[in-house]
């Protein structure tokens, strides 16, 4: 469903097009001080426009608190932020409907929700509602204080030169693809709990709720399946935890264990490409060609740093509730 | 936690050394038949001492029901089935626990839970417990009835020629990973929920719950993020739904497409290498060489693939039960 | 939490003199035909104002739908529901903020949260909070369709007269309790789950989240304590289930038996009496007289009925869900 | 289903005549001693066949624990505990199939399941399974430590004698219900979460998965309903939350308010009375006369107030971890 998380509770609503995207977080500790500048950075980090192959859609994106926040800080009770969406010209939408774009999810929503689903722009699925995401990671962020949450684009189109990789979409008038990484510092030993409920675990099923994303690797990763077990294994240095490697990126036995938590993910290319596709016309019933209008990102990967991030903090921080090594009442 | 699922839920308990590892089903229709002779295939394919490379410990592994059965047909009330520790030899363990294994859960756990753990064999994060969840999966299989889960070994260190991959950790006397791809055949389109509990989040969580497993990706995965959209796109070629390709891996926008399912997982190392390695002594407080005693398997992956096939079912069988795809009594 | 059920999951939010409050529901079938106009009718059997011993506090308290619906039919989607605030007087409870008031939740609500929570009207724990499960159980009503979910007043303060009862708490400018009844007709057998998801498990959770409720009961509830088992037993008469009496109110072993639901609720007088009471200031640390300013209702339990069926629908619309007894999508 | 709880997680299985009856603690905390001893005497309050009124079923009820201890301690993992079923009749139960039992669950299981449930002596539906709520109330109480659940039977038919009122069914050769009552003292203010979490929602869910219990009230409960305002308010006496009387039962908002928690439940007449009764014969398909065969305990309520106590307990531990005040490795 819509929600994620055992105390710091988060449940996501909205659509692209509709009248707004917002979040409630439950359970976040009272005592936090909010206010809207605290989220100006990572909103402005994930929005389009900014950059060469990024979406020219601009929302003002400023995030309206509708409970949970008394005199400037949390109170306790569920926050409710909203995101209106003002910028929408749905109208662009409306003309491609013959065709379900290839790679989004508007052929299984219709089948589905039997032709109810709000399909402008992807209503419910679109990228849109990561914004949502990005204020739950600034209120994750904050209660994580000294834990830094850090990610980073490697590469572009297989390109560690991210401008080299963008030109390359640019150049053939395409979307592509890009890989983030994650790295996290100053996490405390002994999060993550038993099988189920292993960081990795929750880490992923976190990551896989952002639209796009194809793949996820701790540590080392995929390399690991052709390493021999001595070199793999990070040797332990002292009774701290720390070890002289990292390929298990900080987890071991789904648990922290007190080095630095790595781990990478694959974003794939903005099914929205302007190039010309062939697939199903819905109301002639056979393949033909269609380009896909609308503003639209050549690169999504760009705007998933911050949106990976506050993933991230978000299951943190539910972990460190989980492990009362965050409080319920933050004292000041 | 230690457990897993919504209307198909599943609870695991146990140890490597203790009494017993077991499971608990609550949720399961009515009316599936069901015998010890169901579960003989899998809990064979993932036993150790048949192949070269996995460990000679050898337990009977039959599956006792203590609940949730009556007349040879599941009652609708919780399934518990357990599954005896007879063949321990927990000595083995005693020697060594100077040393926290590296890349084992001894450090970590010591750390969270204490000093309280049981160490023996790594206790509640032994690999012993993956018998439980291929239980689970022999269940959930009947439920999917004609969907296929068919999990196979791609690689093992490297090598897609798994004999030789073998024999180079034989030769080297080390440990290695692999990789195990999961396909799912005969799904309906429209399994999976909105968001945090897209296809690939529910997979994803579950799968991180097998020790060993240090990446995951969908379709074609990680190599989408060096690609272009077009290329990367599955046309849709008519009203089932079925693409040209598969690239998205049976997924889009978190819901099944009536495409085959397919992802691949990486396997580390056994990180129980017979080789010497340099770590923390725990008593002496200093970094010492020493060797990891008792049975374990050469390489791990090899074990894997029916435990991946049964997460996969458990997590796809519950989303036929959120999605009134399986009913609540099993006609006969 | 401030979330309820498995499949039919709602969240709630908001404070009495904050922004909002709201209500999601994820969910909820895809289908349902939903507008304004369903709502009004609840929400006006709600509102204080329009008889005596009802606040004469008036919100307009129209439902602004913020997501989940498209063309006047839900998708599938999170439904989010606002009723904004624009009638309030904090004032009134500004002055009052000395005496943490008796039978309110001012004391534990200022230690659990360290200070920290909306106090002014109650806040989160505020009754007006309930307007939001109105809106959720006019959804549940409506998916419900041919099941009829009703509750009236038995008593006020003693009186089976409700006219008398109230006037006794006129007369004496004091706040007086009741006890209010709810009964569902056209339920399925077999709705209820194995043990600790019982019917009566289930609405009691439900219903003690209702401000002021003190007490439950089911069938012929206390008094079953006093009668022999011979008395008490439901005869079946056929292989419909339908029973001679029914002491039971329709629940056995936890589980519906086709006959009528039956369950009362005692309901205290309102904590915010007129008179003068002695208690805690909070400034002097000495116990003092006052009286609680602001306008409130002098009979909480006029207000309950529309609300208690709402918790109550809410309930059943997840059990029928679970049960496979709602399809996902309605059809039209 | 059959789990209850957000850290201090339970899960029941099991049936009154089949293998065992059992159940798993997730999440309780590493480092609490626990042995076999522990056990015995709240078993054997729970037993029949040490007073009039209970069954002679005597069953030996030591507990098996199967996971989650090592060396006298709790480790952290889940502790599964089992009871063998050694002293079953179902030859009993066999006889009176004809007869779905008015009061028991055996017609609604019948339909709901399909006619695939354990039908022998209640199966899951029986009251064989409180011993396992009974062995979770002992290890709950033991994290509770200093605060002390206690319960007292109030009435036996109505009478507050209990001698007289068991005598009374003796005489009658009926069975007969009664009043429990539960006080808990010790307990830190501020316990309970928001809501759908208020102490009474989560204390009433737990006590109606108790078989036979129709009713809960709390504090001065349904009296209540007829009392004035000022009457009914408990003025608060100092800044530790004392209040002059207690009519609210220790709970204000859904919050513990640092005084006694006091509540009382309705237990209904055993449904097995072995008297004639008249219900539908499934055979023949008419209401015909029958006895009820089988061991049963005259007053089920007799037997009642451990298993209130230890669902009470549960209930209140889940709490305390969730507000931190239970660290979650206990320190020797």
């Amino acid at each position: 469903m819509n929600s994620f998380g055992r105390i710091f509770k988060v449940s996501i609503f909205g659509e692209s097009h509709g009248e707004s995207a917002g979040i409630t977080i439950d359970g976040c500790p009272a005592g936090l001080p909010l206010s809207v500048d605290d989220f100006l950075t990572d909103i402005e980090r994930r929005k389009g426009g900014t950059q060469k192959g990024t979406t020219p859609r601009q929302e003002t994106d400023l995030p309206i608190f509708k409970s949970g926040l008394f005199n400037g800080f949390t109170t306790g009770a569920p926050i409710t932020i909203l995101f209106e969406n003002n910028n929408t010209r749905s109208g662009d939408y409306q003309k491609q409907r013959d065709f379900p774009r290839p790679g989004h999810a508007d052929f299984v929503a219709h089948q589905k929700y039997g032709g109810f689903e709000d399909y402008r722009g992807g209503g419910h699925f679109s990228g849109r509602l990561t914004v949502c995401l990005v204020a739950v990671g600034v209120i994750a962020k904050k209660l994580l204080s000294n834990i830094e949450v850090k990610s980073t684009i490697l590469s572009i189109g297989g390109e560690a030169d991210l401008e080299k990789g963008l030109q390359k979409a640019i150049d053939q008038k395409d979307s592509v693809g890009g890989i983030v990484e994650c790295r996290v510092n100053g996490l405390p030993l002994g999060l993550g709990e038993h099988f189920f409920d292993s960081v990795e675990s929750l880490i992923s099923h976190a990551v896989f709720a952002i639209p796009a994303i194809k793949g996820i690797e701790f540590g080392i990763g995929f390399a690991a399946a052709n390493m021999f077990g001595v070199d793999h294994n990070d040797a332990i240095l002292d009774a701290s935890g720390i070890t002289a490697t990292n390929h298990a990126g900080g987890i071991v036995g789904g648990i922290t264990n007190g080095n630095e938590l790595v781990f990478r993910i694959a974003v794939k290319p903005t099914s929205s490409t302007p190039k010309t596709q062939s697939s199903l016309n819905w109301t002639t019933g056979t393949v033909e060609s269609f380009s896909v209008k609308g503003r639209h990102d050549l690169c999504i990967a760009l705007r998933v740093p911050v949106v990976l991030e506050a993933v991230t903090a978000m299951v943190l921080a539910d972990l460190m509730l989980i492990d009362q090594k965050i409080p319920r009442v933050i004292a000041q």
